[in-house]
């Protein structure tokens, strides 16, 4: 069986820290295990195998049976890759999000689509509420006037805030989400809202005193704080447009850990410019790695802070590489088995989508 | 009556933002309301008025009745001001945190010390848990990594921990320490710990799942992640220090935002950079402002991050500041009627200690 990896190179960093199993140094901790059994097992970093004519990632995918992705450096794999890849059978994504897959093009090909569903909503939750936490108290231009030098308490808490008594409100309520709100309940603030397809079960929206609000722009329009937690599909690419910016509040902090796509990139600047939103942060681009100039990555709010940004890692912190390590292999054990995969892992099945988180045909 | 008021200047963002209370210019709201009853109300900045033979604030003191400070930016009544102070009956702190008054002159000289207990404790405490998150998860660097242009996510996440599953200990579990672990309890922590003069009452503890430890040293040895929240007193002055340091955690979160002095400065720089530490962050400062070469400013772990210092403000955001001054004018008022004091704002009564957390005679 040929399995083809997709990381990403860790260098040095990885050489010194074997807890850096995501790396193509480090292999997911894969390696010894499926060399054992004869596996073909190809590892190879983002850059040569990115999509490209001659890439590698086109070379091995021709015939290989297993692809490991993460949503980190994601190898974008295309409907037309999908023709090309007359051997393939699995897709795993080494995290949470299978968006750098083409799904349909999977469900038509019969290429199951798995992904280690549990490894890193509370790291993300985490990451979510630190966000939210550092937006609102205006950290960052506090840190950087620490660090040049200066002293001038006025100019940071002119713009910072208690998150109590705020109205924080989620985009997806699922996995992570709830998780975001569950960790948000304590700082007793105004009220804890959601949007959602579906709404939560009863004790679960009672357990963290949430109100799900119907209608896209009067759940925005009653939030100081938004915070995006679904997956990107059709329905949700460009969701956070200047349109709907216009019915945040004045003010309003954005925080946004689930894609970068789902935000209008230009529109989520121009916002933070004017003072329309106080603060944006995250760890997702509508490409990655972001390019050198990508706005997102000086963006100011006119008191010169607000930006919160970090490349895409909320996810992979040690302890998550740890989780998706274990539940890739999990996820092979069972695929070479024939066993049943844990169905909250299956995003495609065989020839059918076996969730709804990614809005489906 | 003549009541003097050392605040900080505001300067331009104290004319912009109304609400930025604690400044020389916005007068904690009170300017209107002390003349309108024919009382002399002196306010002034900072470093027209630090000790030194001939600064306003000794040329006020004299004769003041009441004296305003701010923890923030803190004007230092020592006992040599009190032998001077003839006039003065009642010293009001507009936050939290007493120490820059000599609380056994205060007592000799029948002087009360006033503060605004409740005012800032939710704004610590959601400092405290900002401060935790962005150490343990490597906010920083990643921070920085995107705004000088740069994408290596390995070298952020060999460094980057999810909060859950690690230990936690408060030094002190009164008003901020408690609301902390309160904030906390969500994370999943595997233990939350405490140490205290005192144990919490059992069903609080029990609410919070809170486990105390009587030996300081061997309280610090397990945990993942320390923060100080309580006084500095003579008891706790550099109680973190070269030898306590050693019986941390290899690689432990230091967390401080109570006040400065209770570190040992050189001490805690060398522990970061020795790895002994992994990170420290928080707002207090053994001098106010702190010297621009403060070690503090710029120290780092070996991998070049672990600081999270900010300026002197977690207590002071807007919402903070209208609590504070909302007290400031309850104190005023009482003291004027000759009505009770609100019990749990006495430092110091008339010739006594009506408090423990300041380590009384």
């Amino acid at each position: 069986m040929k399995i083809l990896a997709i990381l990403y190179n860790g260098f040095k960093a990885a050489e010194e820290e074997p807890r850096l199993l995501g790396t193509v140094e480090n292999k997911l901790g894969l390696g010894p295990w499926l060399d054992s059994m004869g596996h073909t097992f190809i590892v190879g970093d983002l850059f040569s195998f990115k999509e490209g004519a001659d890439s590698d990632f086109q070379k091995h995918i021709v015939d290989a049976e297993v692809l490991i992705t993460t949503p980190f450096h994601p190898g974008y794999l295309t409907r037309e890759l999908f023709e090309k890849a007359k051997n393939l059978k699995l897709c795993v994504t080494a995290g949470v999000g299978s968006d750098h897959i083409d799904l349909n093009a999977a469900v038509d090909h019969k290429v199951q689509v798995l992904e280690v569903s549990g490894s890193n909503v509370v790291s993300v939750a985490e990451h979510v509420v630190m966000s939210i936490l550092l937006l609102v108290r205006n950290f960052v231009p506090a840190h950087e006037m620490i660090e040049r030098g200066d002293w001038q308490v006025s100019d940071i808490t002119r713009n910072s805030f208690d998150l109590e008594n705020k109205v924080v409100g989620t985009i997806g309520a699922g996995r992570i989400g709830y998780r975001v709100l569950q960790r948000l309940l304590p700082f007793d603030c105004k009220e804890l809202l959601y949007y959602d397809y579906a709404p939560l079960p009863e004790a679960a929206a009672k357990a963290v005193k949430a109100r799900r609000v119907q209608d896209l722009k009067e759940f925005v329009s009653q939030c100081d704080v938004v915070t995006v937690n679904c997956p990107l599909h059709e329905g949700t690419r460009g969701l956070i447009n200047r349109e709907l910016l216009k019915h945040f509040k004045k003010g309003a902090w954005l925080v946004n850990t689930a894609r970068g796509a789902i935000c209008d990139k230009d529109a989520v600047a121009e916002a933070l410019a004017s003072g329309q939103l106080s603060g944006y942060a995250g760890d997702v681009w509508n490409v990655q790695p972001a390019p050198k100039d990508h706005v997102w990555r000086t963006m100011k709010n006119p008191l010169k802070g607000g930006n919160g940004m970090v490349p895409h890692y909320s996810g992979s912190t040690l302890d998550a590489q740890a989780r998706y390590a274990n539940g890739v292999k999990s996820i092979l054990e069972n695929y070479m088995a024939g066993s049943p995969q844990d169905p909250q892992n299956i995003i495609v099945g065989l020839g059918k989508y076996e969730t709804k988180a990614y809005g489906q045909r």
